[in-house]
């Protein structure tokens, strides 16, 4: 795979997935803020390799990412049967890539569903694989409205000269467009409402750092980078109204996977009688999995705590525990901002009714 | 200044001060744990930089190496009434590298007052010269012993098998020997009580996962390295039966100043039932300091954050906020442990007694 930089100028909005022509331009987040790089992927081994290993990340852009990866795996197919099938298998495959973000299924079970259908009506094979892009597509231009939409919902909440914190990315980098948890800071800069943001840095890959201090930056979103440590103390001094963060995953239940460290987070914004508020779409929302205690969470490599800037901070075989989620318990969570409105308590009936 | 390096062997306890014939061999904490490099210091300047640089850091072993920077500094007096201007000279300088340990203030008092004493007994120049480098290698010595009572009462609270979390180092790095939070897990090995340790990593200079890890590690106590987000989720599932953090002030209310995120902790072990312990000489209880308000917060270089490891993980230009401790209120503190013994609340009457 070879690598190709696209020079970005300050204040535009880097976009994370880009559909060119015959191939899916990926932004390497990993190299942020430092570097700019496209990845150009063309197989659906691309795509998993880039979900795996954080190239791309964010619930809605790996949604995203692996619908095109579905597209790439089953392009060469010479057969309707032969392209279900690849489809079939390639989104299974895709799904294999990480366990915790349900947009990821939601995104692969919609190619799936859209695949059969194309073939029950009859199109020809290149109908079908031209179809299918048209649905990727249509996926990712979806994300861009919901998120306009959720971050309208998200600024009612929101008033002028307000302090709010969030925690990871959940920016423009993490969807198509705007956001979910940043949506309404991306909205209030065009309406002129000022909010003063707090980034988490967001250990251990620092999300926070790399990717929200940056892209509002760029954006001329007011916001202030502080250590995962230094929330409590923040809160404490008053500079914080309300916190809003994205997920992973919303159980039945209300119960919130998201990034590690989003539940300390809740629980201290209890604390301090902060509001804490869920930004997502629909589709992150799984009425499948009953509670948060049915998440799987992902651990991932020591080695992101013990040698993550290049240079070794932590002695030699030292044990460590690296889950890269957390799951922060119904009651904590102050309201779920959706693109069909704002939902609160009891989450169990309230988030079904969304989808009635 | 020049540096050596000496090859010490795994399960060696490292020394962090040592005082050898007419220079102060100082460990360079920043380089741990990958390089061990001990500095050579003749001067009292040496001594200051290396406080306010953190190659020297642990409230306790600050002041130490403060009383051994005045001795640095009065050495080539040629007069008793020089030799007295050149103490207090050096002692308001050295007062100067860091505003938050209090130890630091209490050993330059306790060095300004020894040397007003050995020139009131009449002692030759060179008497008082030795007898003032006396105090120092006392107070170096009492600090050990003071930390080997703490860990005795600290250890009282402690079952076998508990899971114990603690955040930055106030270990034997930071102090003599055996540190002072750290001081029940070195005990603990020694009568064959085993506890499971958890180490918050301690951004944004990494003492738990360079320091606290690393001597833990070194000397055999089952220790786990964690994120400082991750903290909350090891409570929720029930690792953690207790936390103990050192501190570089106490007030006279009780309100605990430490190593930033360790309000957090506190606010976190609370919302889980958990207690929390703070370990201390009672060098570091300022009773001239009647709550958490009056004590100066040093607030840092922001490169420690946005590039910390010899790599930008940040934006360049990003506001930072960078903290080096925060306040723990008085509410939030199980007990205060300290070489006297175990001290609860009313914090305001029970640490007076401590003095009486």
């Amino acid at each position: 795979m070879t690598t190709n930089t696209n020079a970005n100028t300050a204040n535009t909005a880097l976009q994370s997935v880009i559909w060119s022509e015959d191939r899916l331009d990926l932004l390497d987040q990993r190299l942020l803020p430092e570097e700019i790089v496209y990845l150009p992927l063309t197989t659906s081994e691309d795509v998993w390799e880039a979900i795996r290993h954080l190239k791309v990340r964010g619930a809605p852009a790996i949604g995203i990412s692996a619908a095109y990866g579905v597209v790439l795996g089953s392009r060469d197919a010479d057969s309707i049967a032969s392209w279900i099938a690849a489809v079939n298998k390639e989104a299974e495959y895709l799904a294999t890539s990480r366990p915790t973000a349900v947009n990821l299924f939601w995104a692969l079970d919609r190619m799936k569903a859209a695949a059969a259908g194309f073939a029950d009506q009859g199109l020809s094979l290149e109908a079908c694989k031209e179809a299918l892009l048209t649905e990727a597509i249509t996926i990712q231009s979806e994300d861009e409205e919901t998120n306009r939409l959720i971050g309208e919902h998200a600024l009612s909440l929101f008033k002028n000269d307000m302090g709010v914190l969030t925690h990871c990315n959940a920016g423009g980098l993490a969807t198509a467009k705007y956001g979910t948890a940043l949506a309404p800071f991306y909205l209030a800069l065009e309406k002129g409402i000022t909010l003063r943001v707090f980034a988490d840095e967001t250990r251990p890959v620092l999300q926070g750092a790399r990717l929200t201090a940056f892209e509002l930056q760029q954006a001329g979103v007011d916001v202030t980078l502080i250590c995962d440590n230094m929330a409590g103390m923040v809160m404490a001094k008053g500079w914080v109204d309300a916190v809003i963060v994205g997920t992973d995953r919303v159980a039945a239940n209300g119960d919130v996977a998201n990034k590690i460290g989003t539940y300390s987070v809740a629980v201290l914004a209890k604390a301090h009688g902060i509001p804490f508020y869920v930004a997502c779409p629909l589709s992150t929302i799984d009425l499948n999995t009953p509670t948060g205690a049915e998440i799987p969470i992902e651990e991932r490599n020591p080695e992101e705590i013990t040698e993550g800037f290049g240079k070794r901070t932590a002695p030699k075989g030292v044990k460590v525990y690296n889950p890269a989620f957390d799951v922060t318990p119904n009651e904590y969570v102050t309201a779920i901002i959706t693109e069909k409105g704002i939902v609160q308590a009891p989450y169990s009936d309230n988030l079904r009714k969304l989808f009635e």
